[in-house]
Formats: C-alpha cells, structure tokens, sequence
C-alpha cells in the first residue's frame, strides 16, 4: 500500500471526465496537499486505446495502461475513480476494487440507479471503514446535491423534492419558449452542443431525470423504488400553444422530476413537464442548468441550481470526493438509512389540461360534465382566439385534484368525438401544491 | 469524559436556536443513533434564568444551569454549543471550551466575523484532531454555504460571490416593490416578524450583510479583510422611483453583498443595493430569504437559494454540525488555508445613477461633460414623464466603469446648482458584469 502521507489513484476512463480530473489534480496538487496533509497522485489511468490521443498531459510518475486488473490487482492503489460509464465493465470494476479494499469514486448515474443497493450490501459486508465509496458526480454533475442529502437534512424530514435534473431538455425548452425554436430545431442544437446522450430518447423521454429522481429518493426518503414505477412523461408532447398558455398564466414550462411525501406517509414521484410560476426561481433556470428545490420540515425551502453536466464540473465533484477521501472523511454506508417509507403513484396536484378539437357545440358542457363526474373542479377556461376550426385547442386549469381522476377525465374526454389526438396535461406548481 | 457510544453536550443558551436543537434531537435520538453509531445526550443547558419558562421539553438527564462554568469543567461534555450570541461571554465560553479540549459548535455570526483568526490561531496550538470547531449556522442559517464553501469548491477558483445575504433587507425590498409599501411600513412589518436585528441600522445599514460578507471571503479567498475596508451601503437611499426605474429596465433591486477575484488576482468587495435583471434567478429570491451566487472556473454558476435565519433552520444547521462531529468527521483548521490575495476596494461595473433636479435646460449637456471628464460611457438615459418641476429625476444606465470614476462622477454633479440632494447609484448585476 501506500505512504502514510501519499494517496494513490488509478482512473478507469482517460476521456472528458477523467481528462478534468487529471488535469485539476494536477494544477492544485500543492493546494491538497496543505488541505490534507497528503500527495495525491495518480498513478494510472486506464483506457480503452492507449494510441489515442489525450487532451491532458500525464502527470509524472503516471501511466496509461489498457487492461482493468493493471489497476485493480495493483496494491499501491488507494482509490479506484470510474469514470467511463456503462453498466457492464463498470460495475465489475466497482464490485472488484472495493473488493479488494479500494475505495472507489464514480461518475457513474447509470450504474447508482442500476446497482446501488447491491453496492451498498457489499459494503456492509466488508468488515472496515477504511474503503469508501463516493458518488456525488453521478446525479447533476456539479451540484453537490449527494453529499447535501447525506448532511443537510439529518434532523429535517423532506416532504418534497422538484428538480430541473435533465440538462438537454432545459436547454430545449429554453429554446422553445424563449427563442422561439421548433422542438426539431431545439433538439438539433442541444445535439451539437454535446447536452444529449448518445440515444437522445434517454433524455426528451424523461428516463435520465427518472434515474436520477430514484437516486434521490433512495437518499431523501430511505427508499428503492423500481425506476419504471416513477410516472414517466417527457417533453415530446408539447406543442409552441403549451408555451402560449403558460405565458398567458404568467410562468413557463420545466420537465421536472418530483417525489413527494404525502400527509399519510407515503411518497410519490414522477417526471413530467409542469407549468412553473414566474416568481418560482424554477423558472428562470435556463439552458443546460440543472436546479433542485428541497421542500422540508426544518429548512423550509432550499434551492441549489449549477452545471448538471460538462467536463469540469462533473470533474469538480469527483475531485471533492476525492480529496474528502484523502482527508479521512468516512461515510458510514448505506449513509442514508433504509427505512419502511411506501411508494404509491398518485399524488394530487392542480392540473393543466389542453384538449385539441375540431369546433363545434356543446364542447364546454360535456367536458364540465366529464369533470363532474370524477369530481374534478375546473379553476379555469382558457382559449386562444380560434384560428382554424380544424386545428383548435383550449386549456383547462383545474383546482388540486387527485392524478388518478386526472387520467380518468382524459381517457372520456379522448373518447369523445370531436376531440383530435391525446390530451395534453401536466401539473402545476404552485405554492399552495407545495405545502 | 463519555464512554466511547455517547456524546455529551452542553448547550449556551435556551432561547429560540437553542430550543430548536434540543427539541431535533430529541425527536431524531433513534435516527442519531443509527447514522452516527453514538447516543448523543443534552446533558445541560446554559441559562442566564433558571425560573425563565421554555418553550421546549428537556431530555431526560438534562439539567438547566446558570454558570458557564457548570458546563466548561464538566469533563463529561464532548461538546459545547453556543447559541446564545454576543461576542464578549461568547468568546470566553469558546476559547475555554477548546483548551479544554471541548469541540465548539456555534451560531454566532458576530462572533465568527470578528474572531475567527484568533480561534483559528487557538485550534492551530491544539495538539490534537479531536478538539473540532464549527460554525455552519453563522452564516445565512438554514443554507450550507460554509460547508460548501470548505468543500465544494477545492479543486475550483473562485471569481465571484455575490448573495443576498440579509432576510430583512429582502423581505423590505420585496414589500416595497411588489407589494408597494412604504420604507417605514416595510421596516414596521420586518420588525413585527422578528426579521430585524435589535438595531435595525446593523440591517438597512447592510453591516449584517458586511460581516458575513467577510466571512465568505475568508472561506473563499483565505483572506481576512477588516470589515471597515469593505464599501458598504444599506437601504436607506432607495426612492419609489428606483423600483419604478428598474422595473422599465425589466429587473428588480436587491442588496446584495458581493466579493469579486480581479483579472490582476485582487479581490474587491462591496455590500450595496444592486440592479438585478428578471432572468437572474436572485431577482426571484423574495421575502426574507437569502441566496448566494458562486461563480468559478470549474463549477461555472452555483447558486444556493434558502432560509437565511428562524428557530429550525437555525438549529439544523447546527445539527448537521453535531451530528457530523458524533460521526467523527474532521475538518483541519484554518480549513482554506490562508493565501497572499490582496483586497482592492475597486471593481468596475455597469452603474445606475439616479439624479434628482430642479427642471432647467442644459442639464443633460452639463452630465455628459461630466462624464466624459471621467471618461464614463453613457449606455442609455431614462427619465419617466416630469410629474412637478420642482421634483423631478432621471435616471443614467453607464457602461462597464470603475466605481472610482462613478465616484468622481457624482461629486461633480452633487456640486452643480440643479441637482437635488445625494445622487444615488448602484451596481447594476448582468451576465457581462460577471465574466
């Protein structure tokens, strides 16, 4: 093993992330070791082509290997960072090292959702705190929203976390509302500029902010939840008149994920586009930027917005992981403790609803009676000037009511004859839905 | 001293902070136990009158004491918390309880602003980990800026801070441009809600806003600047007609405290009422809320948003502090080291400018010689429709200048015959300010 007063590193992936942390490491390396009292080196970085160039220069002493066992069979190694995603090799990566004693530093949001109860049984199993394992770059890069659920609220109780987790639509829908792009366009830009995943379904569909919001949950409320048991909705719905309305209530629209703990105990979550208020803070988080609201019972409301992405700040938080390690920090695991807290799909909520149509009479009375009929009261009609009698839509503003009365309204209301394709809906969020 | 499953504490202070953390950790004693592996018990609360009804049960095997004392030679305490404010007795309880070995949380923002140097230089001359200090609750309450400042940020560089760091002075500010109120039917309401100091000049004054402020660039610079050095200016200029201005320019104005790293490496600070545009998610920070703005080279944008001060934010902070203590982290102190960083009290800026002036011609002609005397570009001139002649204003929007040349600027035009009373300015935050 190691020096006393020396860490070592081997970091498996040597592209935009690992390439970050390299070259802070490198840059700061007399500042940690004032901070720690130790040399952080690294020792090893392992890629998949050794003939590819890098974007860093390798620090002294350090070098590029290919094969996983040359850093996890080497003994010197003190901390294993991954940082080259996937769920296959990466997770046999993490099991090995901290298997063999290695703490271990990820990037890795695809592997937390996926694995993180089995990786939390491992390590409860090994019998030392001396191997940590960190993961605060995995859920909204830069945000130290980990290590913030794992200290802030100790004392508190969460009754309601809302978060802008999925950078490439945020920026898509800044695009739309603001710039007034098509949603091709938007999502063509968000592409170019690196903000989608490589199956950009990943993100317009609303799965990644899923992973993350059960990464959440699991540290908010003490909870595994199967990520497919989250209500998923993207952003592929909505329509330039969506904006139109939103503007007309005064907000705009954000694809949020939210998990809420309901007056008898149970949470329920789901990703979906809701309305925002201007005066929610929420609403002026543009672009790429990620932004999360904690709503609890001793800090009332807490806001954290930063870069949810991006070679620096997803480097940023593995560096912090890393020199919290140096400096003998230890988390026990599984830190948030596992409680009996349930997960039940329904959560009420005011509802925005718009119904496309082709005109005619009679439209306003049956959908109020539709409403009537599953207890759903109307706040609000509005209507757009009529453009087209074939191409007309009109929005509905319901009081708080239960999602499940929601769909229910939706499904008698597509079955009616003049209604044109699938209603759209999606919550409010507003402060009296909040508390 | 306590058996190695217990941690003991003596808590300074059974007032509203001190209340609110007794009654956490009562609440959490079973969730304690899990997360730390240690029972931790209130052994004594610190009062000044034993006969004083509380709002707050005491734990069992906790006793109320009148002397300071009964807690510092109690060799039983692991850990002294002062909630009870002031910097004279304050001091003495904390210096004491560290040579004795006492780890010390604490709440006290004056305190920490005017002490911490010589408690960092105490710590420094402790021959041990285990004697630890922590202040999360003196700054901004609820919101965990220290601790994010100690290790968010340690691989970053930090350009600029710049919050909203004093709940009353908001809470004002948002009475009087939404809601319209008077300055003194704001400060009446802050007051009867407890948002004020005792001395509401430490809050309009922005002092409050100052020594934190100071603080915060201790943390982010390593730098310990004298509070008196740093420009400070509160509330108490702002005029009607300033929210009328800045709601024409589309933004809002908020007293913001702001501390900037200088191309040249100097670091220049100010507390001020600032011009904030709609779309900076500060312009929504309402109320007594407080918010904070970190810009840096790794994390891009980071912003906090939160409660600033009350009884349950207050005491989680210092929670999260006991409760990390019970786990056995260790932060070696002076945490951010030290650096040579120079304080410059210069930074250039856009500025508003706010004349107000008896109507006469040639007004315009004498401001923009003045302006170009000190080389100042004029980017725009405002003036609402000259209600009376006798009180009238208009208002300037500059270019980037240096506050040195505003400076010039408005004496020479206080010195002309036309101008009416004090000009007033102020910064005006814009993306292009902060890059």
């Amino acid at each position: 093993m190691s020096t006393p007063d020396t860490i070592n590193l081997g970091i498996f992936g040597g592209g935009t992330v690992g390439g970050g942390i390299v070259e802070i490491l490198t840059q700061k390396s007399s500042y940690f070791r004032q901070l720690t009292g130790k040399t952080i080196r690294v020792r090893k970085v392992c890629v998949r082509d050794a003939s590819k160039p890098r974007d860093f220069t390798l620090p002294e002493g350090c070098s590029i290997v290919t094969s996983y066992d040359d850093i996890l069979d080497d003994d010197d190694i003190d901390i294993a960072v991954e940082v080259m995603g996937g769920t296959t090799d990466a997770k046999d990566v993490v099991f090995t090292a901290l298997s063999k004693g290695k703490s271990v530093v990820t990037a890795n949001k695809a592997l937390i959702a996926k694995d993180l109860p089995e990786i939390e049984k491992l390590l409860t199993t090994l019998d030392t705190d001396d191997t940590q394992f960190r993961y605060e770059a995995a859920v909204c890069g830069g945000i130290p929203i980990i290590r913030s659920m794992q200290s802030d609220f100790v004392g508190d109780d969460i009754k309601l976390m809302s978060g802008i987790i999925n950078g490439c639509t945020n920026f898509m829908l800044t695009a739309m509302d603001r710039d007034k792009k098509s949603y091709d366009e938007a999502l063509d830009q968000a592409s170019k500029l690196g903000y989608a995943e490589a199956d950009p379904t990943l993100d317009v569909g609303g799965f990644d902010a899923r992973s993350k919001l059960k990464i959440l949950m699991r540290l908010a409320y003490g909870m595994d939840v199967e990520e497919d048991e989250i209500s998923c909705r993207g952003i592929t719905e909505l329509t330039k008149m969506d904006f139109e309305y939103a503007k007309m209530l005064g907000g705009t629209i954000k694809l949020l994920g939210v998990a809420e703990k309901n007056d008898d105990g149970h949470v329920s979550a789901f990703v979906s586009p809701c309305y925002v208020t201007n005066d929610d803070p929420l609403s002026s988080v543009n672009g790429a930027t990620n932004a999360i609201e904690v709503v609890s019972k001793n800090l009332v409301s807490s806001i954290y917005i930063g870069q949810g992405a991006g070679r620096y700040p997803t480097a940023n938080s593995c560096i912090n992981d890393i020199v919290a390690l140096a400096k003998g920090d230890k988390t026990k695991l599984p830190f948030n403790p596992k409680s009996d807290t349930k997960f039940a799909n329904n959560y009420s909520s005011v509802f925005f609803l718009r119904l496309n149509y082709r005109d005619q009479v009679g439209i306003t009375r049956q959908v109020g009676e539709i409403c009537e009929k599953h207890d759903v009261s109307i706040h609000s009609i509005l209507q757009n000037p009529v453009q087209k009698s074939q191409d007309s839509a009109f929005a509905i503003v319901t009081e708080k009511v239960e999602y499940a009365a929601i769909l229910q309204v939706l499904a008698d209301i597509e079955a009616l004859s003049w209604c044109k394709g699938k209603p759209f809906y999606m919550p409010v969020l507003r402060e009296d839905w909040q508390t």
